[in-house]
């Protein structure tokens, strides 16, 4: 067996950007979280069910990135928070400026969170920072117990791991104790919350987390 | 709700070096299979399945492509495949560059198929041709039936796909029809089997196909 090795520029060139997206939502005391996961982890479930537990609590909004299609941003609208679809066509990942032309069309009054949900994708996105507050990475136990090793780079930028159907447990090849510890050696600082959207496992804490904005002292 | 598109350049730079690999491989007689998927779809659990099922009836090789580890060829090597790892160190895909110099350090003495690896990720490696025979995308039922919306060039730029676990079908919010139709709906050539490397599933199919190589036929 061989290993070959490659090294690879990391592009910065977004940085300026993002960080005046982060000094306009500091002003407006507006907290930031950037979703990124593989498809199908489970990004928009989770903030379906983050809407309804949330809802007369704290003023939301949310902008939506995919490669193709407005589905997500169709799903979450039924929530009433308000919601801009960003559509990169091709595109693997959202950049500070997009996220910055999204803020001209979306109602931000009196919002207190904004979750971005980025492209389904474990690795470009890990590089782009977008002004958030914390980046949030969802991982489902279908997955996996292996990933924070094979795409460390998300797993060290993120402050938060939502660790997503833990109610398929019982069917998938994935130790949870090994999931969790291969996640903490990438990352000894992540909070983890384990979560299912099916029963709804996680979601007091996840959400009392957010309702406590403890997100600002990470 | 609003909707922002972006136009994006596609990267074509590789498209001479993966003709220069097409040939090489057209001129030895081996069929050379792209996969890819997103990260946990399950690409080395179906490899090391195919490995033990066609093991005596066909030589086989394999590059395996990963952001960082060599987890995966340590687990394809227990199966006596000739393998090198590529780790591309946060990039993103496999460039047609790297399966060139990846093919020095391999064993090709009377191989009839070389499975490469691509790295997990549902958006960049289809716009990066390697020089295969044919691309093989491999979707979980876990990640949801939309996915062939979502991730549209992934489905269209290949020629099979392997919808794999599909044991947890009774566990997941998804129908297996709609996934079918959406995916033909993108690319209505698409040659599908329907696996899991839990109970076996769709083994016999995709190994006899293989092992009849119609894959040159497509």
């Amino acid at each position: 067996m061989s290993v070959i090795t490659i090294e690879r520029k990391v592009l910065e060139k977004n940085d300026q950007i993002a960080q005046r997206n982060r000094q306009f939502f500091m002003e407006r005391g507006i907290i930031v979280l950037n979703l990124v996961s593989s498809p199908g982890a489970g990004k928009t479930s989770i903030l379906e069910r983050t809407f309804q537990e949330l809802r007369g609590a704290m003023r939301m909004a949310v902008i939506e990135g995919d490669v193709q299609t407005d589905l997500d941003a169709q799903r979450v609208a039924r929530y009433d928070v308000p919601v801009v679809q960003i559509v990169t066509l091709g595109g693997c990942h959202l950049e500070a400026n997009l996220v910055r032309d999204a803020l001209d069309k979306l109602n931000l009054s009196g919002v207190e969170l904004l979750f971005i949900e980025n492209v389904g994708n474990l690795v470009c996105p890990s590089s782009y920072d977008l002004g958030e507050a914390v980046k949030v990475v969802v991982l489902s136990t279908t997955e996996g117990d292996d990933k924070p090793l094979k795409y460390p780079a998300m797993f060290r930028n993120s402050s938060v791991l939502l660790l997503n159907k833990i109610d398929l447990l019982p069917y998938v090849n994935c130790d949870l104790t090994v999931l969790k510890n291969n996640a903490l050696k990438i990352n000894p600082g992540l909070r983890i919350f384990e979560m299912s959207c099916v029963t709804g496992a996680g979601f007091p804490e996840w959400c009392g987390w957010l309702r406590n904005k403890d997100v600002s002292g990470l």
